[in-house]
């Protein structure tokens, strides 16, 4: 009875009950799915879809109040640079890791010389992975380094298999794959394991103990409020969203962190992964676990503008990093939405719009340099700069940086992959 | 489109669609959930519900017609004897067996040496067993021991921390004590493997990439409809099945049949496990696997009476594997359901109606001698048989039986056990 209250409780104000304690605002009522609230009403954000109508992208603020997380403020990023001794990653010096959960209380614990780990991950629906999907693991990447900790990657190949018209088979290779372009990333492997789930589910009783425990804490009804599902979906995809969710606990990792299930986890993932860690942070107080903290990245746009996240099955729609220097210099030049006005002459009198201009955006993922990046703004901005000029800029960006990558990724040996994805101690302090 | 079509065949049906044949009526529209028809509507038939308003038990002939099985005749039963050589069971011979999906194919396939292998399996929510639970093992042991085939026992601990209020712990540690008295029933080590779920699908990458496609092949409508789960039941039980499903597909056990998936399996259980292997019929050609066969059971009725399945929380409702000869002796005198007349003259009179008498059914179970059996039920139809005279000999039956079992489960060391459940190659010839 007691038991039914406090759940109702849960279910009303999406926290737990503590005596006492009225809900936070802050905390309260995250949105329960895709069109629960009207804040934002134009973007559609989940796991599966992200589709704006606003040509500068999906309303970021917005989502900030509809998910209920906190905006990464300058004092945040201030504080980072403060706790980790480095200049703040460009991500973060320029809102591309935007919001948080938790962040404040993570770095808390590490001034206290409580360290944390960090898990991230990829759905691998195919073999190619393009520039959009390196967000994640380009900021994972610095995490480590400047913090020193460890890191678990997961692959999700049975979350493919269940959503895609694809065997167990290829998703599975497609982990592998994917596997070797975050390797070429740069990861430690001292410090870093990555997984296919369709491997490591069936290698860890303690993964698979903590899967059933998240499994036995969540309903159907509340899936069906977070991820939309239906009546008419297979149990399987009912029922992943805890295998998403047991990483965030440390005790799913025996080989790294013994029995220990207090070690914080820190995710940093685009945004459209939340509803899966709004979930876990439910649960996690409920089976005796801390709640993962997180970083939630923008998204990254497709060379046709802000208004869709990238599809992988559309080879135009952006970078592949396959992709050879041609490739790259034919895509940027024909497929680039650009913020430039008809003519030059125009241009030159008007200026252009670096906001929903596509190669500007590109710039501000992967050009280093603060004030060219601003120099570059500016002169697009009064006319000096014209599209052909700015597409060159980033041409001669992405093709060393593409490059780069394949020559990392050649290296990347069989016997590289399989060590990364072998269950072993790592190697940290904590 | 065509896929469309199938499924909507399949749904309405229950059969998988084949060009150019009629849906046959025996396989037909079998139930889907405790209130779907009329038939034996007084009884309720399910994995967690066994019960019935009628004092000789379960209607099992209109269970036959509402799960849309074939009762196991004397057809049958003479062909088991003929194909393995030896008598059959008394469980055969009695009709403690009674029902039965594909058993003809099966023996088919055996007389041309393509053999099959055994599949049966235990919920472990208690450290206690009775005598009920003992059912299907002591017949899978005499299957396993006149086909001469290879078995695997699943004991579902992860299902009961799903349904129990029990930690992952405690269903774990049931599963390694009820694992003990399933070795005491003496299965050939040689050709048994033994496994809780909660160690194997976090050991075999194989058996849960079985899971997952079984997981993609079944909607929640589907559950929904076959064990009434509804919106409020936790991810866990919704998804369960397909882990239920994953064993009866051999290459579920890899280190046993290496790559092969075309070995047929054949299932023992009691009739209220059948809605789990319907399902996994359903789902087997879909993904490429031989439908697995089943022989049902009939429920082993509580001291009380036939209305009930027994309840391991109720030490008085059975005669437990632990119990002293004391307790037995206790036990049947004060609690088994009497079939007997309330006077000796009445009962010397009219005779006493073995139907529903407890002790008379307890003994069809465990009396091997058949004209022995008849003479029982003749002399206590008759009432020259008195109660208190056939309670004697049903305690003197059970006695040494459990004496019997408990001698040899104290030899059961825990390194047996761990031999049995440790994946491992089996000996047998297919």
């Amino acid at each position: 009875m007691l038991l039914k209250l406090k759940m109702d409780y849960k279910q009303m104000t999406g926290q737990d009950y503590k005596a006492g304690c009225p809900p936070s605002v802050n905390d309260a009522a995250p949105n329960n799915g895709p069109a629960a609230d009207g804040a934002g009403e134009d973007d559609t954000v989940d796991p599966w879809t992200v589709s704006t109508t606003n040509a500068t992208g999906v309303d970021y603020d917005k989502l900030i109040v509809r998910f209920g997380s906190s905006k990464i403020d300058q004092e945040l990023v201030d504080r980072i640079e403060k706790v980790c001794g480095q200049k703040p990653h460009r991500f973060l010096r320029r809102g591309i890791f935007f919001s948080h959960r938790d962040m404040h209380q993570v770095l808390d614990a590490y001034e206290k010389h409580q360290s944390f780990y960090l898990y991230t991950g990829r759905g691998p629906s195919s073999e190619a992975m393009h520039v959009g999907h390196l967000i994640p693991f380009i900021f994972t990447k610095w995490l480590q380094d400047v913090f020193d900790i460890p890191l678990v990657i997961q692959l999700t190949d049975d979350e493919k298999y269940l959503w895609k018209d694809l065997t167990v088979e290829e998703c599975h290779g497609f982990a592998i794959e994917n596997t070797k372009d975050i390797i070429a990333c740069g990861f430690d492997i001292n410090k870093t394991f990555i997984f296919s789930d369709l491997d490591y589910m069936g290698s860890s009783p303690e993964f698979y103990r903590n899967v059933v425990k998240i499994q036995k804490h969540v309903t159907f009804n509340q899936v069906k409020g977070i991820f939309g599902f239906t009546d008419s979906d297979c149990i399987g995809k009912i029922s992943f969203p805890a295998i998403q969710a047991a990483p965030s606990f440390s005790n799913s990792f025996p080989h790294i962190f013994g029995s220990r299930q207090d070690i914080q986890c820190l995710i940093p993932c685009a945004i459209d992964q939340d509803p899966y860690f709004r979930m876990t942070r439910d649960v996690a107080p409920r089976i005796g676990y801390p709640k993962p903290a997180l970083l939630h990245s923008t998204f990254f746009p497709a060379l046709q503008g802000a208004q869709t996240k990238m599809s992988a099955s559309d080879a135009n729609s952006s970078i592949f990093l396959t992709d050879t220097p041609k490739q790259i210099k034919n895509k940027v030049n024909k497929h680039a939405f650009s913020g430039g006005k008809d003519t030059v002459e125009e241009h030159r009198k008007y200026g252009g719009n670096a906001d929903v201009d596509v190669c500007f955006m590109y710039l501000t993922f992967f050009l280093e340099d603060d004030e060219q990046l601003e120099k570059i703004r500016q002169d697009y901005t009064s006319g000096a700069l014209l599209t052909g000029e700015l597409k060159k800029i980033l041409i001669e960006t992405l093709q060393p940086m593409i490059a780069q990558h394949q020559e990392r990724r050649k290296q990347v040996t069989d016997e590289l992959v399989k060590q990364f994805m072998t269950p072993r101690p790592l190697n940290f302090n904590l």
